[in-house]
C-alpha cells in the first residue's frame, strides 16, 4: 500500500497536539512561523531516538510514540521551561497504518497534555528513527542550569529512578519477575515515562542546579558535579525505590538500578540550605514526588554512602558509543 | 577506538557555526537558552538526511554536512526569514574522527556564512542519518508563504534548476559527460547546494507566494498552485538550463532536467504585475540569478509550453514513499 509522504504527513500529524494561538502558521508551509511573548527567552532541544539502541525492535507504536516526545519534555522540564512547540522528524522503513495511527495517538496525547503544538516535521524513508525537538519558554534569566550548584547545597530527585531500567530489562528478557502487576507497573514505567515538566517550573528560583536523569541517577549527578565544579556524597538508604521494584528485584539490587539504570526522565536537582525551607513548602503545596538523597561537597566525584561506609561511584552510566 | 558520546560532540559541534550575542546559553546543557528579538516572529524547520535515500552512501562527508545544513537554509528562505540558531541530530554506526572532521567543518563553514549559530543537538548510533533544525527571524506578518499567489503573477525561478539532477545521475553512475569541468561543476552543483537566503530576504513585500525547489521545480510548482488555488502555465523555452548541463545532456533533455529533476534547492515563487517594476529594480541591484519562466492562471494544475504546443505537467516530482 504505497502512500505518498505527504499523505502520511497530512492524515496523522497535521493536527497532533495542542492547538495554540501564537502558532501564526503550522504544517504544510516550508516551515511554520510563530510569536514568541514578549520578555522571554526560549529554551530548544533535540532528541533522537533509534530502534534497536534506545528501545527494542518491535517495540509498541505508542510507547515510541510517547517516549519520543516524554525524553525531549523532561529536558524542557530539567531547564525550568514551559514546552510550547514541537517539530518531528520521522524516519520509517514503510508506510504502517496501524503503527503511524498507535505512534500518533500517544504523540498527541502526551503533547496536548503539556500544552504542545506540532508545527512541522519531515517524514522519510529509512531505519526507524525519530527525532523530535521541542521549543520552551522561560521568564528571561530564570532557566535552570547544570552549572549553578554549590557546597553545601542539598541534593534531590522526582519519583522512583531505577523503575525504568528494570522495566526495559524485563521487555528483553534480562530479568523475570513473578508478580504479573510489579512487572506491569516497571514496564510501562519504561513504555511511558513521566516528563516533570510542573516540577521543573516549579523550581525555578529554587534549585540551584538541574539535570534530568536519562544515563543513570549516578552519572548524571556526575555531569551536574562537573558543570558546578564540585562534588556530591548520596546516601544509598535515601534512595526512592519503588516498592515493585524491591518487590521484583530486593532492596540492594533495587539500590544498584536507581544509580546506574538508564531511562527515567526524572529531575536531579540541588537546593541552597537558605531555601530548604521554600522547598519544603513548595512539596507541601504538592510540588510532587522528591525526596532528598544526598548534599553537593568540596571537591569532586560522586560517593555513595552504604552501611556506614562511603564508595566511589564508579558506574559511567548509559553511553551509545561506550557500551 | 571507542569515543563516548559526548566527548564527540563537544569536540566537533561545540564550537560549529557563528557566535550570536542572543545565544544565552549554548550546547553542554540539557538545553540551549535563546533570547529572540522583540517585535519578530520565528520561523521554524526540520528536515532529515538518510543515507541511500537522500544521498549516496559514502558520499564525501563535506558534502553531507553541508547539505543536511543547505536544505534547511533553503526551507527557511522560501519564509523570507533570516537564519539565526540551529540543532543537529546525527545519528552514526561508528565514530570516524575523519567523517567528523570533514563533516563539521564544511556545516561550520556554511553556518558562519549564514549567521547560524549550533546550539544543541544529540549524537547517537545507529545507520547514517542527519537531522537538523534550524529558527530563523522575520519581521511580523511578513512571512513568504505558497498560499499567495493570484492568476496573472508572474513566476520565477532563482539559479538553474536541474543541474543538481544531473550531479547525482553522474555521482550514481548513471550519466556520463566527456566534459570534466562541466561534469565536475553539475556535481557540486548536487553535492554543494547554495540556498537563496539573500533571495528570500529581498522577496518579502515583493513576492506574493514562494517556495523552495527540492523535489523538482514542476511539482513543487504544482504545491505551490494548489496552496495558491490556481494553475500555472511555464515556458519551457525560457527555463534557466545552465550552459555545463546543456553541454552534458543537450537542451532538450536539460528542461526535462529542470523541470522533474530534485535537489536544487533555488527558490520559486511569484510576482503580482503591479509590484514587476519594484522586482525589476531589485533585480538591478543585485537580487541575485532570477528568471521569469511563465505566469500563474486560473483553473489548476501546470502546463508547459513547448514549440508551439501546451501539455499538462504530469511528472509528479521526487517523493521518498511512491518511487
Amino acid at each position: 500500500m504505497a502512500q505518498t509522504e505527504f499523505e502520511l504527513i497530512g492524515k496523522h500529524f497535521s493536527h497532533l497536539g495542542a492547538t495554540r494561538g501564537d502558532v501564526r502558521i503550522g504544517v504544510g508551509d516550508d516551515g511554520a512561523v510563530l510569536a514568541p511573548p514578549a520578555s522571554r527567552e526560549l529554551v530548544v532541544v533535540t532528541d533522537t531516538l533509534v530502534e534497536g539502541i534506545h528501545f527494542p525492535p518491535r517495540s509498541p507504536p505508542p510507547s515510541i510514540g510517547h517516549r519520543a516526545f516524554a525524553v525531549n519534555l523532561s529536558d524542557i522540564a530539567a531547564m525550568g521551561a514551559e514546552p510550547a512547540w514541537a517539530l518531528l522528524a520521522l524516519t520509517l522503513p514503510d508506510s504502517d497504518e496501524t503503527w503511524l495511527e498507535g505512534f500518533a495517538r500517544a504523540a498527541g496525547d502526551l503533547c496536548r497534555r503539556h500544552g504542545v503544538a506540532l508545527v512541522g516535521g519531515d517524514t522519510t524513508r529509512g531505519p526507524l528513527s525519530i527525532t523530535v525537538t521541542l521549543i520552551g519558554i522561560v521568564p528571561i534569566g530564570t532557566a535552570l542550569e547544570r552549572r549553578g550548584g554549590r557546597p553545601g547545597d542539598a541534593v534531590f530527585v522526582t519519583g522512583s529512578p531505577g523503575d525504568a531500567a528494570a522495566g526495559l530489562a524485563l521487555e528483553q528478557n534480562r530479568l523475570h519477575v513473578s508478580d504479573p502487576m510489579s512487572a506491569q507497573i516497571l514496564r510501562d514505567r519504561f513504555l511511558f515515562p513521566t516528563p516533570r515538566c510542573e516540577v521543573g517550573v516549579a523550581l525555578r528560583g529554587l534549585a540551584s542546579a538541574c539535570i534530568d536523569v536519562s544515563d543513570g541517577l549516578g552519572g548524571d549527578l556526575e555531569k551536574l558535579c562537573g558543570a558546578s565544579g564540585c562534588g556530591a556524597e548520596i546516601d544509598a538508604a535515601a534512595l526512592p525505590v519503588s516498592e515493585p521494584l524491591v518487590a521484583a528485584v530486593g532492596r540492594e539490587v533495587a539500590r544498584e538500578y536507581a544509580l546506574t539504570g538508564g531511562d527515567d526522565y526524572e529531575l536531579l536537582f540541588t537546593v541552597p540550605l537558605a531555601r530548604l525551607g521554600a522547598m519544603t513548602h513548595a512539596v507541601a503545596l504538592g510540588l510532587g514526588p522528591v525526596t532528598r538523597i544526598g548534599t553537593l561537597m568540596s571537591g569532586n566525584g560522586v560517593r555513595v554512602s552504604a552501611r556506614g561506609g562511603v564508595t566511589q561511584f564508579s558506574g559511567s552510566g548509559f553511553d551509545h558509543f561506550a557500551r
